[in-house]
């Protein structure tokens, strides 16, 4: 494969994500920091305008943009359908063979602690996801689920695409402590990258743990769409834990348990991620998958 | 005193706060949870629009729109001012003796746990905050500051109001646990109101800790406004816990300490609440007050 010539670090897809939006405001500052020797480096702010009011997005999200039919479309005129062509236009790549690399920063009010999330399970990446579990074993992989399909996210436009998602953290607010985990995670990330394109990166032996969407879930509403039940406090901040059928997932407001009705065990996350009522999904469920690098 | 004859729960005064929203509808369909025999109990959501669309508010906080001469400005046209206007002709009585209660259920991204605010140091509020803590241990009692001056929120309509404050949980999240505790501490409020009325409330021993606020401090921020620090990782999640002068309040983005200059021992509050950011405020200041109830 050729080398990463470029590398996109990418904050404020989202307007009230705070870490990624002063992250990349340090970097743009000090761009020393994400300088090394055998790629460049950009910072980029994703969605400017929904970062000066706070808010998630103007008109419609930034990071369901990124079809290509939406991108090529001259009739979408939201502000953010227009940035995502801005954006595109930028990298101009999609679904091709190509040498850049986005990273987009995103948290979640979900207890996931520092994820990485990747859509294609190319050997660059499963390389990366190894090495960077390798150094933080807290870290988790998950993956969306979208390789081979057209994807509407941000991270799609870069075929080996990721995005750093980090939490529980609320909407709107700094946590000093995601804030320095993110910084030194995105620091790795671009020394691997640099090894990497030096050929001087070692290779993995231990197996890797993937975490693969496999489909969503909704919180239970009545007819109106109007919710019916919270995440059950017996799930709540358990992302990644096992969810076994029969466990609780939901908890009507007068107070009788949802239980899981799967089959098998599975590993919710996003938990009552906030932005998700609206799109309703209450938490998406995965399966542990182990990888051996090769 | 008079006795209490009409208590209004009042949820939705921020449209992203969803426990009061969601008990506040679970009150209205199922009145009988809130009924008590002597006096009449109503459950208000405060501002409709805010909570259809998830936001803390359309135009303007609706919880400082409440001074008597904005209450009585016909210029203002905002649709918080109109319907701050509307709540208040439900009351008629600001600042002066009466029979009501309001109950104002808020949500924090504040590690406050459960809360009770109140502007007045009343008899008849001394007294609940004393038996509530008698209940639940874990119950803080924060007093605002604004007894004898106007203030522009909601509760201050009524002489005796009071604000659930529960935290940490993000904005536009539900939790479970919360709302739980939050309905609980509501009906025994309501338990407490009823017995005050019949005089069957015993009086209760034990001293009361109020944490007064003295005042409110903001983020380190450049010349232009923006953040140059973030609540100390150290001092996160830390509500009510003892700030001494020379610990650590705000770590800047290049990772170094600010610390607290103060002279003395101080209990913060709001530490790192998402609406106060565009308001100025990293969190409230508070003193530990000890008062013996009579």
């Amino acid at each position: 494969m050729n080398k990463i010539k470029r590398v996109a670090i990418i904050g404020g897809t989202h307007g009230n994500e705070l870490t990624g939006i002063y992250l990349v405001k340090k970097f743009a500052r000090e761009p020393n920091l994400i300088a090394r020797s055998t790629f460049e480096t950009m910072a980029l702010l994703a969605n400017p305008k929904a970062c000066e009011i706070g808010k998630r997005y103007i008109d419609i999200d930034l990071n369901r943009c990124f079809l290509r039919q939406d991108l090529e479309n001259p009739n979408l005129s939201s502000y953010e359908a227009q940035r995502a062509k801005e954006i595109y236009h930028i990298f101009s790549s999609k679904n091709t063979e190509h040498s850049d690399l986005i990273i987009d920063l995103h948290s979640t009010t979900a207890q996931m602690g520092l994820t990485f999330i990747l859509d294609s399970r190319h050997p660059f990446n499963l390389r990366l996801a190894a090495h960077l579990t390798s150094f933080y074993p807290n870290l988790k992989v998950l993956a969306s689920g979208t390789e081979n399909e057209d994807s509407s996210v941000l991270r799609s436009i870069s075929k080996l695409g990721c995005t750093l998602e980090v939490g529980a953290v609320a909407q709107g607010v700094l946590d000093g402590t995601l804030f320095q985990q993110t910084e030194e995670l995105v620091g790795t990330i671009l020394d691997c990258i640099e090894a990497d394109n030096q050929g001087t990166i070692p290779p993995v032996k231990n197996p890797l743990t993937i975490y693969q969407k496999i489909q969503s879930i909704d919180y239970p509403r009545n007819e109106s769409g109007e919710l019916q039940a919270m995440i059950h406090p017996r799930l709540q901040f358990r992302d990644y834990e096992p969810l076994n059928p029969g466990d609780p997932m939901f908890l009507t407001f007068d107070g009788e348990s949802v239980l899981y009705e799967g089959k098998s065990t599975v590993y919710p996350v996003f938990i009552n991620e906030a932005a998700y009522y609206e799109k309703g999904i209450a938490m998406y469920l995965t399966q542990k998958q182990i990888v051996i690098s090769q």
